[in-house]
């Protein structure tokens, strides 16, 4: 069963309320384009004062018109929106296209009047698109309610909080004359129908390959989730997210309303919800077509094959910064190709068949056969002439040069692995690129365009894995010790826990806890050595009242032997009593201090759009100054886990740096998912602090802990 | 008087060597070429069978030619290239330029011949273009030695270390059809002419505005940093530099075999010099047009105006990444702008006249003109339709449209102050564009290539200004003191000073040395915390035989009172003893403490290519992980100090982070400075390393000091 929103988006037969028979009026180019775009559906022209438009007929009302009808295009003003919405229902048109302006991007008294039409069409089951959008075009039928001539059709689908972006993507296409639209779709306010609703349609649209997106921000970021997680498994979803910047941020908010948000949270539930991003507006479209009609890549390593040295040292260098590698060649394929080659410049990845300045379009064959029957190369990056020689040496290359356009194409059916050509001549009308682009194999003009193609497609392919393979975790599940520390502290109408009930709360979800005593009085000093040993130890007041402990002269880290622990507890208990006469104390927690090593934090948060997240980063001046931490939405896998840790800019850290041993990093990712079952089990608790936590080479220390409830 | 270069660069007679009648070979296609183009001057072919070719007269040998020659291009195979060169030498000819490979790239036997012919080349004052070089092109008289058709003619030369990377730019010069090229030079091997000869030509070369260069190493880089200091003042040079990666710089070794070196040294020294460096490949065609075409940009404040919001945001969030700064517009142009635009959606910066679908050329011009009117504004980036409104729209809006690209390029001129368009239709062929070309308004397709010139244009005019206003520092004058101690560490047959030798030296040329105390035995306690309190102190062994001072137990830290220092000295001068008990041990130094601050490192090296360096960067982590360091060559200014930081990725950490108070920049920059000069007046010393130096809100402490001779 198609999903519902398909015969809105593919409409048979589509109202324009407001029609017109002025040709400077919205409502008459509406009927003009539809027309000239040879729309396969029927028009049905709607306006009380009009018998005929553009020879079509006329209805007064929406309910007059004798047909179903699937769309309407309302032209008319924002004020008059609400009524015809109204008609809509009365008609049972099953969705409505509100381009005009004036709503809730425009005023109160706007939103006001969103929000009615809104209520409106929930009433009577009609599903908006906009208000405030430049419109919708599909391919099935060639509906072009949009404006814009000349869409080249193809695979691809735009959702965009722009309409000016999604027009530059049509310019894009007609320039690069490789790959075209299915759906452009600019989403306005979001009043109804929203980016995920569109998603999710677009994912079971047979006419789509790959998706597109340009979006300031999400109104319902854990929907958007949902629907990207059941989309990416099937088709890739390539997006440039904006507010990376404070700049940007401001401009989102400025154009359509939006919290861009955190960008690092964006980035991070997106990529686990299999989504593509990327950072440049111009990789918006060679990006999405190469996942569109590439095999997948199932690793990172990449062989180079070229003519000429410059530019295979800026694909090499490309490559590397993406995180790509250069597969290791056999000594049976270096034989083979200076079988071909005997004078080649390189045989080793990257392979040079220059050395010369004549034309040689057909070592791209052979040598790239070669290539790609290594064992080691999974995907092969063509840089230089191939698909221009033709055009650089003259017609009497062309035969050679179309053959072997042919002849790499089917090599990468044969072989499954993909093949991305950069030329310097993409931008040129060639027989060789054309052959090449209906044969399905992609080319660039830019080198950093090509390697980024291929490192998001070996993104895209790991992220398609990892959400296959990924089984629904245990139902959560809440641990009654817990549940009874988290009642008593409702009782004692607190919102935060003390240190001692967050460490207590971890261990029944199984998180080691270092050992620990709560001393009471100073005269504790002498038990607390006998049971933690003589140091150094870390002391540490335990108090409701004191949130900065540090501050309040709290904290002694270090102190060996009873007597100077002694001294610390009182020391301590003096401080925090001086710092707030009032404090209600109820004691000093002794622990051993940490063996040596990294400190990380791990923490949940509550993201404004996209709820509870995991967090996971370095600490010390790495979350302070660097801000190197990664998060993911929960629930989440071990798969994810994981990668939070390979997402880390300064992942060295755990790998041993500044002589300390490597990490226990499975160690790590225990607690993390320890840490999000606990959340999970307790939504009451909207954060969670471990911070530091000290990852060392046999495991962890939680050096502090802390907690919040809902209702701080 | 022009550059000895000019002329062979520019030649007014080319012989060319190895002539032939056989359309195969390239002594046919080489003069071939040179017809088809045109060349304005005389092409003589040399070939000992032939008499005619190609109608022209030919001579057996060089020398028997009549014309006086200006170049000759050699096409022979490498084994003749001597003979060659000697017949250039005899016949006087003035340069030649050798396209055979087979030469030091090739084989250990090839690189003895490329030295045998470069000692003939030197023996008669003959200069030698390669050899392994696809050639040249050079616009002034058509000389186009390079062997491709339809290189467009214009103020960009090219200097580059591969033929493809410059066939790169032609193909794009070609599509883009806005500005060309005056020279086009593939280095080859740089046998005898390297980059810093070509440099210095095109420098004064009246017929080139802009240089681009795509470098993967340098022979002599020291003298390439010389001449762009010369060139860098008068015209811009827009680099590609290889090497940012391990697999960037395998790549560039196996092409051209340069050694790429250490990427951040390099992009230190060429950035001092006033080199503009761009990181992508496609980025050296549109920065090097716009430097070449547009005024200069002395601040980063940029306004954006457009008629769509999500290009705006986008524009906003890639001038923000590249340190650009959103102009604040003031009232007065704001309300000048709601004059203009009544329902604009956005007046302040970005400013955005859309809201509707409608076509507004005329606002570009309007709003345009308020904009950069406003004191606050030095750069206007334009994104969205302009330039393809009549492509959008149709003919009725060309008239309007081609109106305001001539009004805006009229303003350009009027304020002084740069303007970048960005247009979805920047590859359509329209009206619109090519006024805006005739014009000298850049223009481009891709939002951050466009921002991208801008912010290589506020660059490239701060170091213009930078190189103009440095003078040049005092000679290096040597302090007989520090020339004393230099003396006695030559004496003791060392070459590395001992750390107390190394304080006395600094302190030589004026840095604050903290006071300090060498502790001979454990009885000199009593005298070091009578002279330098009683602590914390630190302490250091001091032994011309203990390299690693922590391994070897040699440094205790905040040791304070007077009982402590006497037993600490004790247990180092063991614990050293015992690590190495033929060590010779001076004492063990003692000094207090340093006051809290932010650790950062100061050092002299000696770069293989560009030569002894400052170095400057973050300690701890931000070393040893992260390796946020800057590098300047020696000498260096003030300014290139200032700058250099400014250029750490993480300066906020200088600026207050971690509740620290800001550090106090003026004294590192003088620390800096006296370092300088001390490596200046001793270039017997070849590795300064402060490590770590604290910097804080009152100062600096140098904590460690270590220097070596050469000869080390």
């Amino acid at each position: 069963m198609p999903n519902v929103l398909d015969r809105i988006l593919n409409p048979r037969t589509v109202a324009v309320v407001g029609a017109s028979n002025d040709p400077e009026k919205r409502g008459y180019r509406a009927i003009k384009t539809l027309l000239a775009d040879e729309y396969q559906g029927e028009i049905i022209p709607i306006n009380p004062r009009e018998k005929k438009i553009l020879d079509l007929d006329c209805y007064a009302r929406l309910p007059d018109a004798p047909q179903e009808i699937d769309l309407a295009l309302i032209c008319t003003p924002a004020r008059t929106v609400p009524d015809v919405v109204r008609q809509c229902g009365e008609k049972g048109v099953k969705g409505a296209l509100l381009l005009a302006g004036g709503f809730s991007e425009a005023s109160e008294e706007g939103r006001k009047l969103e929000e009615e039409t809104a209520a409106i069409a929930r009433q009577y089951g009609v599903r908006l698109i906009g208000p405030n959008t430049n419109g919708m075009f599909s391919a099935r039928y060639a509906c072009n309610a949009i404006g814009w001539f000349d869409i080249p059709r193809g695979p691809i689908a735009v959702l965009s909080n722009s309409a000016n972006v999604a027009l530059s993507l049509v310019t894009e296409a007609q320039i690069h004359r490789y790959i075209g639209y299915s759906t452009m779709l600019s989403v306005g306010n979001q009043a109804d129908l929203q980016f995920h609703d569109y998603l999710e349609c677009l994912g079971e649209d047979p006419d789509t390959r790959a998706i597109i997106s340009y979006v300031e921000g999400f109104k319902d970021g854990r929907a958007y989730l949902k629907a990207a997680r059941k989309v990416t498994p099937v088709k890739p979803i390539v997006m440039y997210k904006a507010g990376r910047t404070d700049e940007g941020k401001g401009a989102a908010k400025s154009h359509s309303g939006s919290l861009a948000g955190d960008y690092t949270v964006a980035s991070g539930v997106l990529r686990q919800a299999g989504v593509v991003l990327v950072t440049q507006s111009d990789h918006l479209y060679p990006v999405a077509e190469a996942l569109a009609i590439l095999p997948p890549l199932p690793t990172r390593r990449v062989a180079i094959l070229s003519e000429g040295g410059g530019p295979i040292t800026i694909a090499a260098e490309a490559l590397a910064e993406r995180g790509m590698v250069l597969a290791q060649l056999t000594q049976d394929t270096q034989q083979k190709l200076k079988g071909i080659v005997p004078n080649a410049s390189a045989l080793s990845n990257p392979v040079d068949a220059g050395g010369g300045t004549d034309p040689r379009a057909e070592y791209y064959g052979l040598c790239g056969r070669a290539i790609l029957e290594d064992p080691n190369v999974d995907a092969l990056l063509m840089v230089g002439y191939f698909g221009g020689y033709t055009t650089r040496y003259g017609e009497s290359v062309a035969e050679t040069e179309n053959r072997y356009c042919v002849e790499v194409a089917d090599m990468m059916k044969q072989y499954g692995k993909p093949i991305v050509v950069q030329t310097h001549y993409a931008d040129f009308r060639t027989k060789a690129l054309d052959i090449l682009r209906k044969a399905g194999v992609p080319f660039y003009r830019e080198i950093e365009i090509a390697v980024q193609c291929l490192a998001s497609l070996a993104d895209y392919t790991a992220a398609k894995r990892r959400l296959s393979a990924a089984e629904a975790g245990p139902r959560a599940k809440t641990e009654p010790a817990a549940a009874q520390i988290v009642q008593r502290v409702h009782e004692a109408a607190r919102t935060s826990l003390l240190e001692t009930e967050a460490r207590e709360l971890l261990a029944c979800y199984g998180v080691a806890i270092p050992p620990a005593l709560l001393a009471r009085t100073a005269e504790d000093a002498e038990d607390v050595v006998a049971k933690l040993g003589a140091g150094p130890l870390a002391l540490k007041i335990v108090s409701k009242d004191v949130l900065h402990k540090s501050e309040a002269g709290g904290v002694k880290l270090n102190v060996a032997g009873a007597e100077a622990v002694k001294h610390a507890i009182g020391d301590i208990t003096a401080s925090v009593k001086r710092h707030d006469p009032a404090a209600d104390v109820a004691g000093v927690l002794a622990a051993p201090m940490a063996e040596k090593g990294v400190e990380v934090i791990v923490g949940v948060t509550r993201d404004p759009q996209f709820g509870p997240v995991l967090m996971f980063g370095l600490g010390g001046v790495f979350v302070e100054v660097i801000r190197d931490v990664v998060f993911r939405a929960l629930p989440l896998s071990q798969a994810d886990v994981e990668e939070m840790l390979r997402e880390l800019r300064y992942k060295a850290m755990l790998e041993g740096a500044r002589g300390l041993p490597a990490v226990d990093k499975s160690a790590l990712v225990d607690l993390m998912l320890k840490v999000a079952a606990l959340a999970a089990a307790h939504p009451e608790i909207v954060e969670i602090d471990l911070n530091p936590v000290i990852a060392h080479a046999s495991g962890y220390t939680i050096a502090d802990a802390r907690m919040i409830l809902a209702g701080a």
